[in-house]
């Protein structure tokens, strides 16, 4: 049954919620690294992936100026970093380098990608549009690239205040097939 | 560490996935629903949701038609049902109905809210924008509900071929506070 509430109340129904990382570089040759929750596939060929990022942040500066970045998805045992990532500025330190996360060349976009990550996908900005509070980045895939060890996990954002923790299947699982 | 992958073989490393239910009223009365993953928060004040659905879909010529419809959260326990919203056109048959999902009035839009999912947000369409192969909905709330069992889980696609189910929290929260 149905009672209505709040819609600031009634929002924390969505959790577990994923969360990925952004991945930029900059003029100066260093990484930065941004946690975006706002985020969903917005196209399947191309693939693409919606981004909601603000104005304010270093990371929206820098696709707007090298209109690349890579996406990756942090795995469950990335949680103090991403918490990392999403808490201060990157504008004025080595955000990526406190975070002390192992990074890789990619192949086509200057950002670095992210070495202990379930997946880095290379993207190029698609396009920009604004329906609401917040600037919407959509990033177009060019390569993508998984982890080694196929036994590893996402990290979702599982509660309010950004609690962050890996998720397992539970109970039956319904298919179509 | 990383390797180089399609980027179809790698995109399944993003489950489980959220997915969430589109319910529309069309002009003779009857609702309809449809399942949709390409979804995400696109905006925090007002609320939006994107949403990706198919110009081909019913529940596509319903939101342009009625430009109000409702975004439901499915709980776990709604697997087959979702399924069922997910494998076939809504254009000739009731399937509403068919999914026997007991359904409860909004308040704002025609559309109903589903009694049993674990949240439904009334909506208004803000806005479509298409940067890849799929319109994108974005969906202003205007009004939201919560079930009353404050238990209830959402449902999630865990895997390929539509496999659907519960997640819970695995291993240690992370958390900034």
């Amino acid at each position: 049954m149905q009672r209505q509430e709040t819609i600031a109340a009634a929002l924390p129904r969505k959790y577990p919620e994923q969360v990925v990382l952004v991945v930029t570089r900059g003029g100066d040759g260093r990484g930065n690294i941004m946690a975006v929750g706002w985020t969903g596939i917005a196209s399947g060929d191309p693939l693409m992936f919606m981004l909601g990022i603000d104005e304010g942040a270093y990371t929206y500066e820098l696709i707007r100026a090298t209109r690349t970045f890579v996406v990756a998805f942090p795995s469950d045992q990335m949680g103090a970093a991403v918490l990392h990532a999403g808490a201060v500025h990157g504008r004025n330190r080595d955000k990526l380098a406190e975070t002390g996360l192992a990074t890789a060349p990619a192949l086509r976009v200057a950002a670095p990608l992210l070495s202990d990550a379930v997946a880095n996908f290379e993207c190029e900005l698609a396009d920009i549009f604004q329906p609401g509070d917040c600037p919407l980045i959509f990033g177009r895939v060019l390569v993508a690239h998984v982890n080694t060890d196929p036994a590893l996990q996402r990290l979702y954002t599982v509660g309010p205040g950004h609690a962050m923790a890996g998720v397992r299947v539970a109970g039956p699982i319904k298919t179509s097939q």
